[in-house]
């Protein structure tokens, strides 16, 4: 079957789909908690599979790490199917209703989006999190994993397809792509793909939407900064500072550049040194930072890097204004922090700086969907329309206009003597 | 100036327009209508050079009419500007706010989206609207209009840049694109141009849909169907087929296919063709219907027409999942109506049809931003993400997460005797 076919029978399924109740929704994810149980073996075996052909094509030993899906990954990945269940179903939410004349209702309510293309790198524990959190949203999921995954994520497919059969979920709502080829012929299926969500490096991302004309929900680059204000409390920025760099140097809400404020940059500059240079940072920094303190320069090079590494690009500038303009040149509207105890020059800050995340006085690595408290993630989308930041649920459904009139047509409302609407709010729809 | 250039100095206008307060846009979208008024002997003078060439050019009649701004259509144009004001600001609203821990507040802000490029076709009151709709929502927009309204346009633009101007907003927020060329090159804008509103003919629109990679908010083809069930009230399918179809046809919203279920099409189709005749109607049928009534045969094609004119194609199915199924194929997701007086079947009809608009017992084309009482409308979307069906100023904002703390750092929430999150709904922001 080709990818085309693939896609139009999950679409067929997203119709089917989408008048799915919570409560019969939430017992298939239930039911494939239980599944995943139930088939911990053969889940197993089949990672093993994986794991010896990946330590044979000698895999490094995070891409190891993140591939081995045991039995704890499988508790981890029940617990999290269990939160979702928890969560309030995002479809038939009433957004706005009015009465635009008697009898004449408009309900503006979420629906499902349709289908969902998602692309995700080696972690198989991605594949129960987003085909559930497409369930949970009522949408057909079209889903390619990391090749060396291959084996386990097709067996969780599998077992996720057949549970959700069982629960009366309609077939092919889910389906597992198998090569490149496939995400290739994906990306050209305007007509039947409503939203592609890719999860993997930066090239990856960007080669996706480089790719495609369907819309995109993700990010590329994570360039975040921290900005240490004239006003700011030193201490309060020196601990911000090792924390958005150092916590965990690897994922996109790390700072990569720190802007200083000239006023403050011969007491902070030396201290921040220090503070970083003992957790191993390597320090680069704009002419300003280099008669102050001794590191090596950065080049216009550093400011758009995102290096996931122990390595900070520092700068000072002159005035707020001029760490604004910066983040809005260099930065990937993914999160940046002003530390200040000024307020109105925190406000300025965060109306101006045109990313995601604007942060006062706390940390970048805040910008997490786990810490927003969302419940789940489906990723953190650098767009600037329809879901920005991280992106949980919400950001999987969109809203049909539901008109109820008993008869009514526009030729009463137009001409001579037309009739006037009410615009009126309504209650919400029940049912 | 080149394009990238404009985009630029767009994009930094629109920084600086984001903080900007409700009352100040207000009063300088105020100033536009005083400065239309003050300048209206200018703008009829250019309008008339406009036409006078059209008119030399041989435009249509309709399109003359389309092109013509006289002193009436700067009333209109006023008017608009005035109910414009009095709409609530759509910038600044709290749609989240959440404690994440003692002194750590996050809150979901809306926001303008940026840089808007809008194309439209030749009314020159279309530029009035649209530039007023973006500086109400905070956006800096780049515009280009029909090459027949080039003098008027000039005019308008200039007397709105300098109106807000002397009114205290940032210059370049409004840019007038002058050829073709440079619509060319700003679908290449990716990086500085957030959204791209086209407003025109199909083709037009699905030509800038398939060359670029910017979100493009709006849609190609209105098909809409009109589905008259087994269970309707068929004096009532009447009067609504009449005026999906006749009511107006020449716009999107206009029903162009009628679906009869089979229990009904006997005593229907003759009664719907001597309406539709009488209205002057072209009707062109499927073989099942053409053994009721004798009308043209519909080809594959007939089903996935926009016709925008007195000629309608109709066809008998056999039940209601097989109209269901017809519109999810031909449709584009535009607006389609059944008539029931099953509330079941009513229901099943708006939850598995995937379109903007799902009416039950009512006219295809209230689907309108002023009979929905959005008050403006950007234009009609048959996007599945952002925004659905008419929108209106809640289109041009998004959203961005503000997070307030007091020094908070993530590691504190992190390994043994970590922090706690509380998660606990809070007040919206205030200022």
């Amino acid at each position: 079957m080709d990818i085309r076919q693939t896609a139009q029978l999950a679409r067929a399924a997203s119709i089917r789909l989408a008048p799915e109740t919570a409560d019969r929704k939430n017992r298939a994810i239930s039911d494939i908690a239980a599944a995943l149980k139930r088939h911990a073996d053969e889940i197993a075996a089949a990672n093993q599979t994986d794991l010896i052909r990946a330590e044979e094509e000698r895999l490094s030993a995070p891409l190891l790490k993140r591939l081995k899906f045991d039995t704890g990954k499988i508790t981890e990945a029940c617990a999290g199917l269990k939160s979702l269940v928890s969560l309030a179903d995002p479809v038939g939410v009433t957004l706005q209703a009015t009465e635009l004349d008697r009898g004449l209702e408009l309900y503006k309510v979420s629906c499902p989006i349709g289908v969902v293309g998602v692309v995700f790198e080696s972690r198989p524990d991605a594949l129960v999190q987003i085909s559930s959190l497409c369930l949970k949203s009522g949408n057909a999921v079209l889903l390619k994993g990391g090749s060396e995954a291959a084996e386990t994520n097709r067996i969780l497919a599998r077992i996720i397809s057949e549970a959700t059969r069982q629960a009366g979920m309609p077939e092919n709502w889910l389906a597992l792509l198998e090569s490149r080829s496939e995400v290739a012929a994906m990306l050209d299926l305007d007509d039947a793909i409503d939203l592609i969500i890719p999860r993997g490096s930066n090239e990856f991302v960007r080669h996706i939407m480089e790719n495609t004309h369907i819309a995109v929900l993700g990010h590329a680059d994570g360039i975040c900064h921290v900005y240490v204000d004239s006003k700011a409390d030193l201490d309060m920025a020196l601990r911000i500072c090792v924390d958005s760099k150092c916590q965990y140097v690897a994922v996109c809400n790390a700072a990569e550049t720190l802007l200083v404020h000239r006023l403050v940059a011969e007491e902070f500059l030396p201290r921040i040194q220090t503070a970083l240079e003992k957790k191993g940072v390597e320090l680069r920094g704009c002419e300003k930072t280099r008669q102050i303190i001794g590191i090596k320069p950065a080049s216009d090079e550093d400011w758009q890097t995102e290096y996931l590494d122990l390595i900070m690009a520092v700068k000072v500038v002159e005035s707020l204004e001029e760490g604004i303009d910066h983040i809005n040149r260099y930065g990937s509207g993914h999160t940046d922090v002003i530390v200040t105890a000024d307020h109105a020059r925190g406000k300025k800050f965060m109306d101006c700086v045109d990313s995601a995340g604007v942060f006062s006085n706390c940390s970048s690595r805040f910008s997490d969907g786990y810490r927003y408290g969302l419940g789940a993630e489906v990723g953190i989308s650098t767009n600037k329309i329809h879901a920005r930041g991280p992106v949980g649920l919400e950001g999987l459904v969109i809203y049909k206009w539901r008109l109820f009139g008993n008869g009514h047509i526009v030729a009463d409302y137009a001409g001579a003597g037309a009739k006037a609407f009410s615009h009126r709010k309504i209650p919400p729809l029940q049912g």
